[in-house]
């Protein structure tokens, strides 16, 4: 066998910067890195050379030949040092820095390649606009929180790898030039120089090929899996992302959660967070209701809270009146609310208006009493009532919604949001894990008219509920299920529908008929006619969950060359334009 | 933690088909599974179901309640069978496989999905079209020999990132939507919709950004990358295709041979073959002179022999005028080919001259003495030289040819080819790999005009050897290195220029001036500004190295889901046309 050599030692290097401490005195050692801080003590000069794994303290006398060299060396100079170990004096040691024990007394200092004056400082707390972050990305990356972003993504790719490797999933790849379908967002397309006048898809998901890989009776499946959806971008989406894809044949529903849940187990473990599993389960329908939205941070109580039959008859019309038009009365309590001002008040209400709701009614329990501008219209018994059932206590305040349904949830939803930013109530735990299950199959489309899938179109309905296709399709739950954590949508999975007729019953619903779904779904359902397994699976999004793990707000934390909201990296000019000579070959011309 | 059930149990099944055993005699199991061949053996029927773990024999009685359901499934149904786990008789049970020794008594058959009659027979040996095979990959790959292939596939994956992870290599993602750069070959470009006339290209591989991630500090990289190129396609290549790309700083070229030598031998390792190491180096000269082509397969011996010195004052006019204008003459022996008739003798000069020589001399050795429609222009002590340069022996054949280097070279490479290919040899080793080193850093381009680069516009010049490019351009050797295993190019890399100034200067040959570097490739030498450290990398042709190991000679039987030579998936049907406003979006219009 090749002698590999364990350790990171190199050509030019023996040690890495982080790597040295007391055991390593008197030995002489060879470094390379960067030129970090420099200082000049009493005419003897300290720089800090830094690597990927740590930094270590270089000294050079003033008498020594290195000196002329390390005094040139600037900022980001790139040194190749030999120098022995050597123990600094205890009071000069630095516990908070792992190689704080020794520093190198350089006898050879090499120049391996200058640098230009930095644009910005590297130093963690330098205000640089992320423009400018974006333009000079390999200087922004020497940055140990960026550097620490991305080994931590790539080590966790091994984690879900060698978890998934466990359970006997294969990783297969599947192609990226693909067939453009109607599947949901809008698809990046590539132009056939060999075929004029066709185009290539770059895939929103593996969707369509891994279900044709349990076709294939791969059984287990995954893939981290580049998407890629032309969309308007936000600060959580950009052209092009990664999901950790799976798809298990012969499953149901549980099947497929339990090895979601190993995963995160596995993931949060290797950061040293315990997770337990199984992790809670919510009908759709109900946490519509309890937080009036569909990807809850469950890490705060302040549940929504429905009060209809408190209202009903009540003497306050704008509650009686919605709860006799089908209306529902929902409330949600501020714990701790009761200080805010009249100001804060209307600028909830604004919030709610906002969300589509009418307006909002509110009260503050102070003293041991109640008040609001509404206090008038209602009856001491619906007080009562509204207390008890929202467990309301002094210094608490009420928040009221009556609307439709539709209406009352997401407005309290928003509210609920806000309520947690201003009142930063107690986490009741760190990583809250919820599995939203059984979304409706289908919705109304935009324009009201066709149904159209809420997730996916290859989305099995509940078996017990697939009857109601020919005669409630609105009201047929499905086999649909999110992964949320914390209050963003980290995956969304299914069992799919596995065979023809079931799948051209519900494409039909959506108003295509079957030669319109040989034409758009030709390769699936054509697998479907061959023997395929029932089947299921989930996309897990992978920036998002790395950025959730290092506390980032925006995923172009962790990716390591991420595109502007419009689209361009600014560091390698991409997109540009084409010569004429490449539009001709590929037989396109551009148009206003 | 949740229990992960470590076996492959599911909702629907309690073991795989290939699991079972005498051990499980006596339970009750419940498999899933395609019906495979079925028999109707004396009244009783038989069922191979399959899955991608084995195949169990199912058995129902003429008087149970399955036998109905047994009758009627077809091929490819699939199948979901409850049973007890019975021994069968010592005489029937089935040596060759590993659940012979048990059968499953069915008491339940439950069809989970039908099957319409299939278009080819998945046995290995049914004959089939590729294009057949294509159109129904998801039959295709159901065929054990395809299935294994996958699943090799995706676990070799593993052991090269356990391999490089173990080495602390990141697995860093760069953009799939990049900037079209002149690298090589034509690229796939991407239209922007918010950037109306302007393209991304899918990259040709992450060269330029695995070396911006160099001068980013991240000291080691790697990636299974999909790479993209728009050529004309042949066996061993696809539009798209996957490569172990790596990176590492402040290292010379024996550091990447000695990571690369390592993961070859912990992929060989997983398959049960010792591959030992260092792997032979060779200088690109010698390869040239000794193979006549620069990825000559090293299980064979057949080496060229420049045979100038025998022939300088020859007789022989085209050997000596040849010599004397500054040609060679070069020999190559075939081993007991003496056999060869004068028709093959001419199929062979064909050969050589269709690889652009003027001709070729034979000399069969037999009876103890040369025979050759050339023997009378060929003095005794030349042909004595010759017989005991080449060591040829009774039986042996001799070929030569007479011209300039660079033509003589790939002719008898050539011929070399064929002699192995007719003579078969004895392999000196099974997997012979080779490290061929130095190329030359520029040759002139194919109008014979400007320098170009012979293999990565990035490669740094030998160092020794940059003074002359100054001088002598053509001659500066570089270093530039590729793995061959059995005369497949496996991969390339090279250690890299990391100063703006010799990027520039090598940039200049070519014809670039300061501006169009600037353009082209300003990412980059943006980067060289500000401490690039010294690195180097590789890239390793992944569907290659897979296709090696597999035996096969064309990587579409190591890839899930590829395209035909035209760029077509025929089980999807991609490229398609787009629609009016699809192109309208994207502000195109295609040409004639």
């Amino acid at each position: 066998m090749t002698t590999i050599n364990p350790s990171k030692q190199t050509a030019l290097r023996t040690h890495t910067c982080g790597e040295l401490n007391a055991a390593h005195a008197g030995r002489t050692v060879t470094l390379t890195g960067w030129t970090d801080v420099k200082r000049n003590h009493g005419g003897v000069l300290f720089i800090n050379l830094r690597d990927l794994y740590g930094v270590t303290q270089i000294v050079a006398n003033p008498g020594s030949p290195v000196f002329k060299t390390a005094e040139e060396a600037k900022s980001e100079y790139v040194l190749r040092v030999t120098g022995k170990v050597t123990l600094r004096p205890g009071a000069n040691a630095n516990k908070n820095m792992p190689t704080g024990e020794i520093e190198i007394e350089a006898d050879e200092i090499t120049v391996l390649n200058a640098s230009q004056p930095l644009p910005f400082e590297l130093g963690e707390h330098a205000g640089v606009s992320e423009e400018t972050r974006l333009k000079y990305r390999f200087l922004d990356l020497r940055r140990p929180r960026m550097a620490k972003n991305m080994v931590l993504r790539s080590r966790l790719s091994q984690v879900v790898r060698n978890y998934l490797y466990g359970l006997d999933f294969n990783e297969i790849e599947t192609p990226l030039l693909t067939r453009s379908t109607p599947e949901g967002a809008r698809d990046f397309v590539v132009p056939s120089r060999n075929n004029p006048g066709e185009f290539y898809a770059l895939p929103q998901s593996p969707q369509q090929f891994k279900q044709v890989l349990m076709m294939s009776g791969m059984d287990r499946y995954f893939q981290l899996a580049r998407n890629f959806r032309d969309e308007e971008l936000r600060s959580d989406r950009q052209p092009e992302h990664t999901q950790i894809d799976l798809e298990m044949s012969f499953v149901d529903e549980q099947d497929i959660a339990r090895v979601a849940e190993g995963m995160m187990q596995a993931i949060f473990a290797h950061i040293g967070e315990e997770v337990s599993g199984p992790f809670p389960e919510m009908e759709f329908s109900d946490v519509m209701l309890k937080y009036g939205i569909d990807k809850p941070d469950l890490r705060y109580g302040l549940e929504i809270k429905d009060c209809s039959e408190i209202f009903k008859t009540s003497g306050f019309k704008v509650f009686s009146e919605t709860l006799a038009g089908g209306g529902v009365v929902r409330a949600i309590k501020g714990p701790r609310a009761a200080v805010f001002s009249r100001g804060d008040m209307d600028k909830l209400t604004d919030l709610v208006k906002k969300a589509g709701a009418k307006g909002l009614v509110w009260l503050r329990y102070k003293d041991g009493k109640w008040e609001s501008p509404t206090l008038k219209f209602l009856a001491e018994p619906e007080l009562a009532a509204l207390k008890t059932l929202l467990e309301a206590e002094e210094g608490d305040a009420v928040f009221l919604a009556a609307d439709k349904a539709a209406v009352a949830a997401p407005a309290l939803g928003a509210l609920r949001k806000e309520l947690i930013a201003r009142l930063k109530p107690a986490q009741l735990k760190k990583w809250a894990f919820l599995w939203v299950r059984h979304f409706p199959l289908l919705e109304k489309d935009a324009e009201g008219g066709a149904w159209t899938f809420t997730h996916n179109p290859f989305t099995a309905p509940l078996p017990e509920e697939e009857h109601k296709l020919d005669t409630d399709p609105g009201n047929v739950r499905s086999c649909q299920y999110d992964l949320v954590l914390n209050g963003v949508e980290l995956g969304s999975g299914s069992v799919r529908n596995h065979t023809r007729a079931l799948q051209e019953k519900i494409f039909g619903l959506m108003g295509y008929d079957k030669t319109q779904v040989q034409q758009r779904f030709g390769m699936i359902v054509n697998a479907m006619d061959f023997g395929a397994p029932p089947h299921g699976g989930i996309g897990i999004g992978y920036d998002r969950l790395i950025g959730l793990i290092c506390g980032t707000d925006s995923i172009r934390d962790v990716i390591a060359f991420p595109k502007t909201t419009s689209g361009a990296c600014l560091m390698s000019d991409a997109p540009a334009i084409l010569d004429e000579k490449q539009l001709k070959e590929l037989h396109l011309k551009i148009t206003e």
